[in-house]
């Protein structure tokens, strides 16, 4: 993986298709190109070899390859996902904005609060659950501060309101989405364990293709498909299969199996490193990743009254390329909506720093990142004084 | 491309992808892997070429980049096109099944009948035409047949209605989608000239990567997301940019438009022999592509009274892939409704190959290939008989 002449701190907005990713899709390109619809042996083959990703995949994630539906990425899985909604819908405050467009859609929303650490508390939630919420969505690690959501226990609760419901007689169904978009590269996903009844993954940020995604399914779950034609992926979303795509996806997870706790112990220890320092630099400094609950590669960091952006492009200047936010957000130059729901002033936000490890980290590079950060906060704080 | 120990007639179905769309595509896997919409330099070089490249599709369409919605393909843009679709919807009574299931979600499915050929006539869809219809949907390449439609005087009759709605007050809109996914790899598509609101592409079908497509709008026509999230793609289709693939499709149609007119050529000549050794060994053979006016390297054949599944095994023992229709009816092991709409009746039906040639056929494989199929045949008319 090319990473000369720049350090890359910014692996949560997107990641690097791995070497051996890309080698196991090449031959799906110009020589295993045919229609996995097509009768032929050689068709036949490529599509068995799709199926056998997808398999592949189910059992990376503990479920079945029938209750996968392979999407065109994250955001597509959403908003298949969203087609089960209506009516009251919760979403955790903290979401990805595909989540909040995809609700804001579909029915109701409702926003579950977070604290500052952009972490909601289930008894929130059970606050808001009312017999007419048909659709809850919280991702399990949130994009900008890497937040990991109690996925399981908020899992509890929309059990307990379904045997509610089921023991009154109602049969409004209630449906419980998880966007774990950003967990793959460093939490083991056994989908059953985390009791929800659809998930979405994307390929793109665990060091596999981009435009890749999936949504699992519970079996019983009902959804609508966005795209109709030629009745692929049990109907909920035609077009002539990724063959490519899906099986890098499924070679970018089986890496991710082999070096997840190598590299959580790896990238923990250099973020935990560069918070320290940078701690020691400048006491002032607002860090809202939790070092404990968070995944191990954030570092969310804010320096009220800078200008974050300043700061972005002198670093950038010097090879370092690190985020504001997410990359959605930045590019349409709104403020996070996700510091703003955890409370955070604006002073704070404007002065804020994603900070995201990941394969490309180096001890050497982030050593050197941290002088740099050093360097252009010291700078920034003598202009503005 | 890869062409040994097979022969492939089966180009409407797949295409491989060019060595040099490949090439092109390659250093957005793993080291220009940048989000697009990251705010350091490096990201936006990945965002300019991607732009760059949705100006390169535009020119070599005569349109601009702004009017281009990259999607996941095909069918995902005939999904997004019909969300600009109620009431009573007019579609050719021979599109593929995307198109027809798009119309049926949407509205009133009204089918416009065509001849032996697979040929609409504007008179037809005149006779069609009320002020109710919102939508018109005709294909300009027909994906088993090879036929052309009259795209041209079609969208001459649509401006006369809305002529017609303007003078008399009405304000019911009528749009006019083409899906021309089958045509360019040997047709130079001016979309000016085609007279049409909304046009569909597919890189996978002109020696590109699959799951990359796009839709034309034209300026001014208001169609709803079918995908809601980041806002990509002018808020029409959100998600992370599929670089690599939005740049191997620019690369695929500018080879296409070097290729276009010496491949027309080329197959034209290869298909017209096949169609005449054929014919002279099987004068029962029924030809319902259109040797003039369908595309020249389309030939359906149609046995009465064979079993064309079977003609395909034996076919594909001695290394020919070729098809009984379009590769999503011959999955679900469905009869062609192409078929069944130009009026050929069961035993014929059950009796048809779709040869599509392309840039894999040699005047070698086709000659091989037109023996084989002799061979084919006559092996089952004696078994049948």
């Amino acid at each position: 993986m090319m990473n000369e002449g720049f350090i890359y701190l910014d692996h949560a907005a997107a990641t690097p298709v791995d070497p051996l990713v890309l080698d196991s899709m090449l031959p799906y390109f110009s020589e295993l190109f045919f229609n996995p619809s097509s009768p032929y042996a050689q068709a036949v083959k490529v599509k068995r070899d799709y199926t056998e990703a997808k398999r592949r995949i189910a059992q990376n994630l503990g479920v079945q390859a029938d209750e996968l539906v392979m999407t065109a990425g994250a955001t597509e899985s959403i908003n298949i996902a969203f087609s089960a909604a209506r009516g009251k819908i919760l979403v955790s405050s903290v979401e990805h904005s595909a989540t909040l467009s995809a609700a804001k859609k579909a029915g109701d929303l409702i926003k579950i609060p977070a604290n500052n650490r952009g972490r909601i508390s289930p008894e929130s939630l059970s606050r808001l659950m009312s017999p007419d919420v048909t659709f809850v969505s919280v991702g399990l690690v949130n994009n900008e501060l890497g937040t990991v959501q109690p996925i399981e226990d908020i899992g509890r609760i929309i059990e307990v309101e379904r045997q509610r419901r089921i023991a009154s007689g109602e049969n409004n169904p209630l449906i419980f989405h998880c966007d774990a978009s950003q967990a793959t590269a460093l939490i083991d996903i056994k989908i059953k364990r985390l009791g929800v009844d659809l998930l979405t993954l994307s390929a793109a940020k665990v060091y596999g293709p981009k435009q890749v995604g999936l949504l699992w399914v519970k079996p019983g779950i009902l959804l609508a498909p966005t795209i109709v034609g030629g009745g692929q992926e049990n109907g909920l979303r035609s077009g002539t299969e990724n063959v490519a795509g899906v099986i890098g996806f499924a070679t970018a997870l089986e890496l991710a199996s082999k070096r997840r706790s190598g590299e959580r112990q790896r990238l923990q220890k250099m973020r935990d490193q560069m918070a320290q320092s940078l701690s020691q630099e400048f006491p002032e400094m607002i860090i809202s990743s939790d070092s404990k609950k968070g995944l191990v590669n954030f570092l969310h960091i804010s320096f009220p009254g800078l200008d974050a952006e300043r700061l972005i492009f002198w670093l950038e200047s010097r090879g370092v390329m690190v985020a504001t936010g997410s990359a959605c957000a930045a590019n349409k130059g709104t403020r996070s909506h996700i510091l703003e729901a955890i409370g955070m002033d604006d002073r704070a936000i404007q002065g804020s720093l994603r900070i995201s490890l990941g394969r490309l980290s180096t001890e050497e590079n982030i050593e050197n990142a941290t002088r740099l950060i050093i360097e252009a906060v010291n700078l920034e704080q003598a202009r503005v004084r």
